[in-house]
């Protein structure tokens, strides 16, 4: 989708990716096959770009930032924010010296580590891995101690560090995403309700309203600044009756945004591309009043008659492994009411999953 | 744009092209080499569709229609409008046999037929080839007897069919961009106006207004309906005081609508996918009250500065060989009033032109 989109605002999307099915090497005839994470073959993709940006969390930082470096590539977001907001660990510190509120947590390098999570925090309790969670991959709900003993027994928390947080009792996942350019403007998309369905996002309908968010604009906006943040970043918060607090964030586009493809005058897409080459951002407007999306997970079958309504929007991803859960592309839709509108999203997806 | 707006709407667009090098081929993996006039290359490449559209009025029409109907592929537009339309002299009888306003014409088949045309209508007299006429190629406008003798010269009537028309003098050329669908939904965007240099349009502005076309909106309508057209089909004006004539028209997406993709909700190319694969179609609203496009001709150089601005979004269509008055991509613009809309995208140009 970042590549079509810069295929539509005139610039040249040249795409790093291990395999010719990548969905981003669909769409472009600047596909260059090598894997990002090998400097050698990063550097010789480098040749051909003027800016360079990421859209997963899988990478390996420190050799972006080495070799962007080397070949006087810059890299937006900055290798050393994805440093630094790719490990869940250093994630939460960062929040917590901005004073942002997020759930407490607990460093684990060692099973005894572990035992006082339990102790400080009881069960259920959540374990994260530190790196490379996504989708529900590296993320584990405890709920006993037969959970426990499994737990300790499959994972390394040597080789896999992770984190624990309290269960969080919430009644609605939230979620926004925001652009920063280069000179520092930003750009608030709408908040939206957010569905997970085993750890993986199943829906999302908005604007919605939160009066606690609110308060957290100033707050975010002044972190986003403090970091130097350029690019999409997208905050996930879990709210309850009282409050709202960060579960994490991702320096990226993100999938609780995809609706702003058609929801919105100017995508989250557009907006990350323009952030990146230092253009002016401007102000998006939402084409109806409210939006949906769902996530088609898994292996149903895409149709032409998918979307096929004036207010539906078919997005297929063309990944060529199907596998339980995974997101094969996604449905917007747009209508007068949040819940109208994901109605809608979830016909279509009804035909999916037939 | 096709190819992008057909990702983007989750289908798969191939694409059948001479050379990679081709603006299509730069956005698909799906491309096939081959030459779509080559019947045994178009056999090849339909294996892999469901339904075929064109692009250009440049293909054999015969061949289109014998090689889709072998692999019982569709095409829309039907191959026998595409016949039909892609030559003026038919098209022009088309448009008189529906009573619509066109200039008089007189086929050219020989030189004796030119002398009559120019007793006819004196002089300046518009010569135009029957097919493959484009930008501006094909169009002679003779001003003297000069003229007369040189293209009495270089042209051969015989192997060049041509019409003869009128010069006219109007006040403004106006075009509209019309989709149907397969169930005969009509959806009309916004009338332009359209300023040409050497015959090659340079500008567009809307929406504009015109009372003749008002009144011309149904005998279109049922003129669509009549041949059972589908897809995208854009007409071109002429507007005087008292009158509006159909220049010409042209059975596919058009230069004129190219603002349909920043300036509305759905874009030329959404309507003409969505038409041709069957799917309703949508009311397209328009983003802000006007729009402006400015087509970059001839030999400028892309920069991404040139259309960094909230309001103005360059598309760039990647063309490898630059020739003056080609056009190499355009800048589309969004503002309060035509005029103030096409200025931005005017001053875009000029970085363009740098």
């Amino acid at each position: 989708m970042l590549a079509l989109a810069a295929h539509n605002m005139g610039l040249i999307p040249w795409v790093l990716s291990t395999s010719p099915d990548d969905p981003a090497a669909q769409v472009t005839k600047w596909w260059i096959k090598g894997d990002p994470n090998n400097p050698k073959d990063l550097s010789r993709f480098l040749k051909n770009v003027d800016v360079l940006t990421v859209e997963s969390e899988f990478l390996d930082a420190a050799v972006l930032e080495r070799v962007c470096k080397n070949n006087k590539v810059k890299i937006f977001p900055s290798a050393n924010l994805l440093f630094l907001l790719q490990d869940k660990l250093s994630q939460k510190i960062i929040l917590r010296k901005s004073n942002l509120p997020t759930l407490p947590f607990i460093d684990i390098q060692h099973a005894s580590h572990l035992d006082f999570a339990v102790k400080l925090f009881g069960l259920p309790l959540v374990l994260k891995k530190r790196r490379f969670g996504y989708d529900g991959y590296g993320i584990f709900i405890l709920k006993s101690s037969r959970d426990l003993n499994s737990i300790l027994k499959s994972l390394d928390f040597k080789n896999s560090p992770c984190i624990a947080e309290p269960w969080f009792k919430f009644k609605r996942e939230l979620a926004v995403t925001i652009a920063r350019s280069k000179k520092g403007q930003i750009r608030i998309l709408p908040l939206v309700e957010t569905k997970q369905k085993n750890s993986i996002c199943h829906w999302v309908k908005g604007p919605v309203k939160s009066k606690f968010f609110n308060k957290m604009v100033k707050p975010i906006c002044r972190f986003l600044k403090k970091i130097d943040y350029v690019g999409a970043i997208s905050f996930e918060f879990f709210e309850t009756k009282k409050e709202l607090v960060i579960n994490e964030l991702a320096p990226r586009v993100h999938n609780s945004a995809h609706y702003s493809i058609d929801a919105l005058t100017t995508s989250q897409f557009d907006y990350h591309l323009k952030a990146i080459i230092g253009h002016d951002l401007p102000v998006s407007k939402t084409i109806q009043p409210a939006f949906g999306t769902v996530n088609l997970l898994g292996s149903g079958k895409k149709n032409s008659q998918l979307a096929n309504s004036p207010d539906t929007f078919l997005h297929w991803y063309g990944k060529s492994i199907k596998r339980k859960g995974r997101k094969m592309g996604h449905v917007n839709s747009l209508g007068d009411t949040p819940a109208q509108a994901l109605a809608k999203a979830r016909q279509a997806e009804k035909e999916f999953s037939k």
